[in-house]
């Protein structure tokens, strides 16, 4: 197809690079269509027959007439349109399925807007407040978030400062208006200069921001409208009345809904998702020393198991937990979370268990090395580690479910002594010079290295516990002894007295 | 102070309680006071007075008088003012000084905003857009960001928002418009409602939140706004009109002066963040091999060395990382970047930092523990456990320079191929028996332990190595030879063929 002269090369790489182009605009393009698919459907939809053409002629032979070409792509096109519009609304069952308060939240979202879109249907409202209604129904769209903690966050944000940027701005505009027709303006704009660039700067202040950065926007905002507006209107005081009304007229109409409708407490969110965090970990540990000492001649991948992926997103769990714990602080009373609960130690644990997460992280590197060298190191340590992993997941399963249930976490504290008595034995089983003198140092090294990340889990678990039960100490969990408690398992080591 | 009689020990419980109480109470005040200090101080000013006041009260005898009692309290609280005022004030400095792009941010923000409220003072403008100009001012204030990325993906979301919900809500109007004067306000309400909920559930979708959220927020208010409105004032075209050409105004405003006066691009912020992330591994493992091994005998504390703990913060960077790279899409050509710059590789290269940060977090927790027992065994491999360690700390650091200045990381290539032959060195060592028989095994699970993560190091760092390799390819980075290369480490062992 390409000669060899230098012409026809350059016009050939020409050619390939425009290809090159076209597939990459053909794959921006269905990118971009996979998102936001149903919305923009006609309007790229040109766009779109367009790029496959061309690239279905460059494929093709360059001489095929347009009308000869018409049929295939345009079919084409419409199987790929198909199979999009199909996968994305499979998708959005899913994320239904996953977690039906999100159909709820979405109902009452509308139930929300409907209702203080009344300010302009019914005439003696309407009456009353006029066009000022509509800041009732932008904030219903912005306040109304899907936790009760979120909403009234960012309730409370708008309303306070937007009567106190209010206030400002009536002040503003008193002084703009002693300086003359020509002098407010020039006034009025060093005002409106002077609080935005000082309220963006403040923005970047990182505790303010996590709390108070919607309300800093709603107090830039506000100060601007009114103050400018007040250049235009003299009756800058009704203007702030009406607003500060609506306003709070729309904040409470979400928040009444969020709370009184199915509410999703962020706290509980919380709450659950350090337990499940936790239990994520206990899975892991529970299988890792079957795992780990099995030998796969059975013909089966180790790979297979989703339990021993679950934990990977405990290491990414910061954000997210950041997230609920300044929601949660804005929420009331609610079940069994009282106004200042102590979110913080909640915290205090999630880091633990993430750091416990690093180090399980740091075993599944292992979990897949080199296994059949070492199958006689192992299995002379074998015992101990299984049940330290195991002993340390159940103790993690029951701390999990202490929280869940809120009862003191008496069992775990038996495994977690368990755990430890196995890092005993270990060390007997090492000093004993169990390991003859042939042993090699080489297979030493990975068998090692496991059960010395398995000490540090133990170590990190014992934390976990310790944290777990200033929570209950702290909330006064319920007390329930444990019917059948776990029996100490039978090692065949001796045993050395727990410390 | 409380007598043993029942009735006197309720009433000490019931006043202990209420210490407690204001305690908590003053707690919770000032840490409010810490975050929002300079703009709520006269709010809270009286309230804090009597906390501190009923405070008082409950440590001195209650018979005291209110006056006696008068300036103390004061003179403390005015006091403790001061103190949080000039703390808050240097914070804010020191935010500044880490940054000054913040400060330019918040002048730029303040510039944008003082632009478009000429829109309000001069005549001419006035007369064109009315009310309407209000639009421009709100959508400055909420579109103008940190980084153009951001700015353009707000601007863009918004502006096809209002396009697209202007359509339809003037679509449903004409629809409403039909159904007579009562069942109007059903129609509408109807389609708010629908549109509403669906939208909501939309924002669920994770692709679609990451890129769209804020544009299907604009296309909820947008949408109600119009749709309802059209009930009142049937000139809704107009409204779609005015309102659609103010948003272009603002969100034009915000995107020229961000682009225009000293921009800060989220592509850049990405790119200086991936290789600073790789350079603080970079250091910790070039001084962890010496802080390993090395006896603290000289009095000094190894919790001191801040460049051992600089590492801690790619271990939560993935968030950071994501928001960048999802702003820098939307970035056009700067400086070295392309429009279709590849981000995502990025983001690949910042996975597997932070997959060898998740390593070093391991090896950091090893630094501490006991040390002085096990120096004979340390010893005997501390030298090819430092060249491994010094080895790919000096491979990171020529990785992360071969980003910054986009020139192909050549030596990074041989410091790897340094740190896998010390990998081989320590094979041979172990193999060569060089343990005497009396080696006591507990010691050496420690030390093997750290060489094996080293050796995990290792293999990160070549995968590092390898992306950035093929970041090098795709963008073409410079080739410039190294001037001096770095000679091979004398290990003092027999070395083993690179493989």
């Amino acid at each position: 197809m390409c000669g060899f002269d230098r012409r026809s090369m350059h016009a050939c790489m020409h050619r390939l690079e425009l290809m090159g182009n076209r597939i990459a605009f053909k794959r921006v393009t269905n990118n971009f269509l996979d998102a936001l698919f149903p919305l923009i459907f006609f309007l790229f939809y040109p766009a779109q027959i367009k790029a496959m053409d061309l690239e279905c002629a460059s494929q093709e032979t360059v001489k095929q007439g347009l009308l000869a070409r018409g049929w295939p792509p345009i079919k084409g096109f419409s199987k790929h349109v198909k199979t999009k519009v199909l996968e994305f609304f499979s998708h959005l069952i899913k994320l239904g399925q996953d977690d039906p308060r999100r159909v709820v939240h979405s109902l009452k979202a509308g139930l929300a807007l409907s209702l203080v879109s009344l300010f302009y249907y019914y005439q003696p409202l309407y009456k009353s407040f006029g066009v000022s209604a509509m800041w009732a129904v932008i904030t219903v769209v912005v306040v109304f978030e899907f936790s009760v903690g979120a909403t009234l966050g960012k309730g409370v944000n708008r309303g306070l400062a937007t009567l106190l940027a209010g206030g400002l701005a009536v002040g503003a505009h008193q002084l703009a208006n002693l300086s003359g027709r020509i002098g407010e303006p020039i006034v009025l704009g060093f005002f409106v200069f002077l609080q935005a660039a000082v309220s963006t700067f403040v923005r970047f202040c990182p505790q303010i921001k996590a709390r108070y950065d919607y309300g800093l926007l709603i107090f830039i905002l506000t100060f601007s409208l009114i103050s400018i507006s007040g250049f235009r209107d003299d009756e800058v005081l009704e203007l702030v009345h009406k607003r500060l009304l609506t306003v709070l007229i729309g904040g409470s109409t979400c928040v009444i809904i969020s709370v009184l409708l199915f509410p999703v407490w962020a706290g509980q969110d919380l709450h659950n998702l350090i337990a499940s965090n936790m239990e994520k970990l206990g899975i892991f540990l529970e299988g890792f020393g079957d795992e780990f000492f099995k030998m796969p001649e059975d013909g089966e991948s180790k790979e297979d198991r989703p339990f021993l992926q679950g934990y990977k997103s405990v290491l990414d769990s910061k954000t997210n937990e950041d997230a609920l714990a300044n929601f949660a602080r804005w929420e009331p009373r609610h079940g069994r979370f009282q106004f200042r609960h102590p979110w913080k130690h909640y915290l205090k644990i999630g880091a633990l268990t993430r750091k416990c997460a690093f180090r399980i992280e740091s075993l599944n590197e292992h979990l897949y090395a080199d296994i059949q060298a070492k199958r006689g190191i192992r299995s002379k340590i074998q015992e101990t580690c299984t049940t330290m992993s195991m002993e340390s997941g159940k103790a993690l399963k029951e701390l999990s479910m202490a929280i869940k249930t809120m009862v003191k976490p008496f069992a775990a504290d038996i495994h977690i002594e368990n755990s430890k008595s196995s890092v005993k034995n270990l060390d007997t089983l090492l000093k004993s010079g169990l390991w003859d003198d042939e042993t090699d140092l080489l297979e030493v090294v990975p068998v090692a290295t496991v059960a010395s990340l398995l000490i540090d889990v133990v170590t990190c678990t014992d934390e976990i516990a310790e944290s777990v039960n200033e929570l209950a100490t702290m909330l006064k969990f319920e007390v329930v002894e444990p019917t059948g408690s776990p029996e100490k398992p039978e090692t065949g080591q001796p045993k050395i007295g727990i410390s």
